[in-house]
């Protein structure tokens, strides 16, 4: 198709398309005359990549630019994953993580059996997240860690199906990214939805 | 304690603390001279919940605020976290949903009986998120939304009860907003870890 009709299928101007090739987040369309090239389903389905993590994940154009880069160099899944949440974790690049939450993570860690990598920004991510807790004084989280965890095993269990069932290896390597990134805010909502009901059917008060 | 003693308490700056009496969100002290007051335990509580809002959740002043008057009009504890979404859902709160999403969702609440309010930005956001991955052809997180939503069940349950734990009712209202705000990371950083581990587990190569 042309520049024009990829703009239309996917909805996305065509300055932006432009934008996208001249960031190098999108690979310029096959040349068939000097001012015309031809564009294919591999550009709409990578247009609609980078729209999902600029508007659902709200990430700036550089950590775009991250996952679309492990996603050209042809890695794997679980290394497609790794650079989703990478992005998605970037604040926590620089971070060290706070030694009480370290330790909290650590026992949790070795309470789940969990094999995780010894360093990451998840993990700083995690071990900031616990401490504020800690700190917060919120007692009742800190006890109930272990009911988070079994369900945070059972979200990444379904997310790993989720991955499982592509069949093509650039679809698997596009789910997983994208999956990543989509299922958050859905499972966000979903938690919130779901408290409101508690709410009602335990008819509290407060 | 003396307005130095309450910033060393709480590691806020002198400054900062004035801005938060000045914005209305923190109550004056108790006068006791012309240029002096005293300031006590809910001053450090209430500057802890607005720290955590501004920085953990990165939530503007503007919803700051609408937490911080549910907790001033004496609202309940379900009231409470209802302020604490709709504040967490701000940017939701204009939107319409698209029509896809509010099918694929309504359908999904009638199979979980979940009672829920008719509308809400929490419900927008949610439809937007079932669209955004429908849009994307995500089949794979579609055919295990109910999964995700079991999930979401298990973790609106525990919210609920590390909330039913606080005894004082200030303290109630407290978790209730904050334990909203501060589980979130929390259980987004444990699910990116047990993907980590469930990819190793599965000695996932992609």
């Amino acid at each position: 198709m042309k520049m024009a009709e990829l703009s239309a299928e996917t909805g996305v101007a065509v300055a932006t398309v432009k934008y996208y090739i001249r960031e190098g987040l999108l690979p310029p369309g096959e040349r068939t005359s000097v001012n015309q090239a031809q564009y294919g389903e591999a550009h709409v389905k990578r247009i609609r990549l980078i729209r999902a993590l600029t508007e659902i994940a709200e990430l700036p154009i550089s950590e775009v630019r991250r996952v679309v880069e492990a996603l050209d160099e042809g890695r794997s899944a679980p290394e497609a994953l790794g650079a989703a949440q990478d992005a998605l974790t970037s604040r926590y690049r620089e971070g060290r993580g706070e030694e009480r939450g370290d330790r909290l993570l650590a026992e949790l860690v070795t309470r789940r059996g969990w094999q995780i990598m010894a360093e990451s920004p998840t993990r700083t991510m995690a071990a900031e997240a616990l401490a504020a807790v800690d700190e917060a004084g919120l007692l009742g989280i800190k006890e109930h860690l272990d009911d988070y965890a079994a369900a945070a095993e059972n979200v990444a269990r379904t997310d790993l199906e989720t991955i499982e069932e592509f069949q093509e290896r650039e679809d698997l390597v596009y789910g997983a990214a994208i999956g990543t990134v989509l299922r958050r805010p859905l499972l966000d909502a979903l938690i919130m939805l779901a408290q409101q009901h508690e709410t009602i059917r335990r008819g509290f008060a407060g």
